[in-house]
């Protein structure tokens, strides 16, 4: 696929790193995507740095880019965790976390791919994308949030992003919901990702089908509770199935948790859902907005914060991620 | 108590509303209390706004202001709750909720008191204090938390309030942290104000009375596990007690719980901690420190953000009422 008009030049090279699986995108100057390339997560760090340029190659020969004429485009890369405004990883809570002191994701990915790499958080990457092009464009105050196989979060305040101190801030997935809750990678307790990532609609499914509510469902995945899957879930939610829309309503209202808190932290005017899980919005847009209306703090006497769904949908990681080679 | 040197025109009134009382200072420029008075607070709208005038007169005697030669000072008001930019009341957890929206707060104030009025957030007057003059200068990604009888905050990042859409970011009272907790006033379950406040650790106490740890203490209060107050806990634990002590425990780790939480949500350098309950700090800052370290997401791979005390400690929600004075 080919740049069009465009000078190689101008197009730039986005990977997003997700719990599962990696995207990466080339994009021309306004955003749009001209050629994509997915691989599977893998959780060592040396082992990430050959996807990505397993990623990357395949993209520089769609575009047209050749290490001859040294027009490799600048890629950037984002990241799950806390990574500082260096590009350097300081823990990263579904890939194998740092043994000793950050890892420099920056330098080690620009030795790799030979050209320039600019490294941020995998949510501020898409944060980037959706405020610039998506379903944030104009909105002084926005919360992105991606539920995917975790939970990742971004902050724009006043028409800027907000990083924190150490560029650590929107880490929503590990807000602790409930103190009983159960054990979280992180190491503890009742983290919001527990319920209201991938990973928590699964375990909410596999509490309802052991609970005797799925029974259908349960027997396609040959009567293992552990087997039901979110998308099982998706497929019979569509097609009408009472336990698993039920679930899914009990998924919203874990979302709606979150929401409801991070309205009191923010007072956003929206919250832009993107992640994997967004692309259900048509199963539970109106189930999360009904919830957040029902655990919002003083509901009846305040505007209700807007719920928006990702206009990039799963690729706003990564063309949030190439247009931060730009922003730096 | 007169103004010194300084014109009485640069003298400011400030006045704090807080859930059991109202404290009101005169301070000079340079936010030195000249004079200060102190009334227990009225649920009513109406009466609270008495009790407001019942504070400034005296204040206005105090330094010398004089209605006959008109150079009465501007007032600025802390209000609990959700207040917008306009001075209005839109929601008080611990007052009387408005029945038929926003009660113009600024505006019926201004009628009372007859001269300029400002009105905002309590613990967005206290962060506006500690960071000009207090532990937060210099700071520039600072979260302000008032702990008394219920929780306030504010957040300034990049070296700014940040108020959110409507002026109502910093709820962090009303954060869900426990799905089966006890109900809160604001009609929901497990706020995180139901343990990290005044009435949060009378609960702990009441519950450690009727657990049999505090037996000298609950005699103290004639045997009624609901007559141990804050302060019996915190004399107790002053002299030893190890129940008292333990009651402590458990209340700055429900601080810290709320902290985890909002380290993730903004990753500050600091949080500063004001109201009544920051008077504690000899008994209680070391346990809130070693519990946040014990939660803090990746506490390991991550520099912890440090927990301060207000400098102006109770004055501080007044002391900013009368700064707001001029920043508008």
């Amino acid at each position: 696929m080919a740049a069009g008009a465009d000078p190689i030049g101008s197009v730039r090279i986005g990977v997003d790193i997700g719990g599962t699986k990696c995207l990466g995108v080339a994009i021309d100057p306004a955003g749009n995507v001209l050629a994509t390339e997915q691989r599977p997560t893998r959780q060592a760090f040396d082992e990430l740095v050959a996807v990505v340029a397993d990623i990357v190659v395949p993209l520089d020969s769609a575009i047209g880019a050749d290490a001859v004429r040294d027009d490799r485009p600048a890629v950037g890369v984002g990241l799950p965790g806390l990574i500082d405004p260096d590009g350097r990883m300081h823990a990263t809570p579904h890939l194998a976390d740092p043994e000793s002191g950050p890892i420099d994701a920056r330098r080690i990915l620009e030795e790799t791919l030979q050209r320039r790499v600019v490294v941020d958080n995998d949510a501020t990457c898409a944060a980037t994308a959706e405020s610039q092009i998506g379903a944030g464009r104009g909105i002084d105050n926005m919360i992105m949030i991606t539920l995917g196989s975790g939970i990742g979060g971004a902050v724009i305040l006043d028409g800027k992003l907000r990083r924190g101190e150490h560029g650590f801030a929107g880490e929503f997935g590990h807000m602790l919901v409930d103190p009983d809750g159960p054990r979280c990678p992180c190491g503890r307790r009742g983290c919001w990702e527990r319920y209201a990532s991938g990973q928590g609609l699964r375990a909410l499914a596999r509490a309802a089908a052991e609970a005797g509510s799925l029974d259908d469902i349960l027997a396609a995945a040959g009567h293992d509770p552990g087997g039901v899957t979110g998308e099982a879930i998706e497929a019979a939610a569509r097609a009408g199935d009472q336990g698993a829309i039920g679930v899914l309503d009990e998924f919203a209202d874990w979302i709606a948790v979150g929401l409801s808190n991070l309205t009191n932290a923010f007072d956003p005017r929206a919250f832009v859902l993107g992640g994997g899980l967004a692309d259900m919005e048509d199963l539970l847009g109106a189930a999360i907005r009904r919830h957040l209306s029902d655990r919002l703090y003083s509901a009846r006497l305040r505007p209700h914060p807007e719920i928006r769904f990702a206009a990039l949908r799963r690729q706003a990681g990564a063309v949030g991620a190439a247009f931060i080679t730009s922003a730096r």
